[in-house]
């Protein structure tokens, strides 16, 4: 697609975002908004001296573009205070919430989730209050493949809703899943945030962790009979965790989840993408959350304990190198 | 300890014993046999020419010797009928047995099958008679470490029992069972065959499947809590299946064998040593068998048939490489 270069002007009758994290997932979406027109101030680590000078760039199967003025800061206390602020970084971070919040979400702004697993809309709820905390999951193969640079290769559908009803946050629920769609991004409400939550679990307990386990694709993964059979047992252990938690998910999830992911483009799952990098893996969120809810539910999910036992083993060694 | 060079002299009056597989454990038990006197035909295959040049070197916690002179095979066909013949070849190559056990085995002779995992003794009556078979464990920790040289590290024990009793082969028992301990094997003789394959298991299953899954040792394994907790819950698993099958194991191995591999020198498993010089792994009688026999039995082992199928993947994978 033709690349688009753009200087950001921005519509002040539209809602400012704040983006913590510019990775694969919040410089996609971040830019997205910014692109539309809406105020976005982007918080960067490692690309912050980049994107000030040059800008994001955003290979996308909905259009490639390149933002050459972006608002980058380097500290979540520069943010002004914006109306939607998106949690887009690793959930390995997390601890470092109640330094970045304050700022970007002031005394009203929500907050949307867009992390990985479960429990993360709580972990915001503690330090903004539950009333205004959205949450979301992304179908999204996206990966940052330089710095200030995301190629977003597949899919990109965001299901988010409420943490609470009624809430302040979910008032406005609508609102901004119609700016999201204006913006060109594929955006979905759901009243039911926690069957979204789980139904994502279906897909990243698996893939995630058998891409770790198995040091494999996730084409390798569902190509191959001993893998593929892996994770549809996987996925069954965590459709009926679900379904112990009170997720409703139409069993069909359980097919489709399989079928979805022969029919994807050639994919390293985040998981992988950490663990070779590096960088720790968001165990605690996708594994141990989800085996501890189901478990507190009366439900017990035998394969996934043991790969989360092994995914730990794993990154247990990896760090002592 | 100080070497032994031998030079066999056997004496007619003991048993003349063959053993088919003259590796690691067939090397180690065939030398101490031959050493004591018995007449021992060995079958080799890539080790033929140097064992019939210089011989079989053992060097053993048992005290270090060193055959000079031992009766080689390489085809099975010219083994005389031995009285006892000992099947210490890998399964994977049992497909091979209806070959190799006519000769060794003559018209009277018994068979003592020393392979891992189950109904290995059932390949070997479906060819020479249940009546003539002897089944047993080795609880050992030896290696091939090159051309006719085997290294035995640790432990040695051998249990062994009939496969059908009343057999000639139980008659046998206690008599073969004096024997071994003479040529200062370290053999048990049991009435429950059943019993010890499925205790051995306990081990083998757990520690053969997560040296190859992890890529680890067996100390690694037991000292990092996760692996630790992986084989622990892997070990009950196995137990449950044997119950099921009814192999009465006292519970008190469920620890032991935890304890026994802590207090083991570092080892690598006979699996990893396989997997990592590119052999087939014995998936179908370590893995598969005891899988179906528990299935049958109506006992899941959900945690053993995940680690199959990742070790099905892994060998699946590095065969196509």
């Amino acid at each position: 697609m033709r690349d688009q270069s753009t200087t950001t002007n921005s519509d002040t009758s539209k809602r400012r975002y704040a983006i913590l994290g510019t990775g694969a997932l919040g410089g996609l979406y971040g830019g997205m908004l910014a692109k539309a027109g809406h105020e976005v101030h982007f918080l960067l680590r490692s690309d912050f001296d980049h994107v000030r000078e040059h800008g994001l760039r955003v290979d996308s199967i909905w259009g490639d573009f390149h933002l050459k003025d972006v608002h980058a800061h380097s500290d979540a206390a520069t943010i002004p205070p914006c109306d939607v602020t998106i949690v887009a970084m690793k959930t390995t971070a997390n601890e470092l919430l109640p330094k970045l919040l304050p700022g970007p979400t002031g005394d009203n702004g929500l907050v949307l989730v867009l992390q990985n697993g479960l429990g993360v809309e709580q972990d915001v709820g503690a330090i903004v209050g539950e009333d205004r905390v959205l949450g979301g999951c992304c179908f999204l193969c996206s990966n940052k493949v330089g710095p200030g640079h995301i190629k977003h290769i597949d899919f990109g559908r965001i299901v988010f809703g409420a943490l609470r009803t009624p809430s302040l946050a979910a008032e406005s629920l609508s609102a901004i899943q119609s700016e999201l769609v204006d913006a060109g991004i594929d955006a979905h409400a759901s009243d039911d945030l926690r069957m979204v939550r789980w139904r994502k679990l279906m897909w990243n307990i698996p893939f995630n962790g058998l891409s770790v386990a198995l040091d494999a694709s996730t084409k390798e993964i569902v190509e191959e009979p001993h893998s593929a059979a892996m994770a549809e047992t996987i996925i069954r252990e965590v459709y009926e965790g679900a379904k112990a938690c009170g997720a409703a998910i139409d069993p069909v999830w359980i097919r489709k989840t399989m079928d979805n992911t022969r029919s994807m483009v050639p994919y390293d799952s985040s998981m992988r993408l950490d663990f070779l990098a590096g960088r720790p893996m968001e165990l605690e969120t996708i594994f141990a959350r989800p085996i501890r809810d189901a478990m507190s539910a009366g439900q017990r999910m035998p394969c996934v304990e043991m790969l989360h036992r092994q995914l730990s083993f794993i990154q247990s060694r990896s760090r002592s190198n």
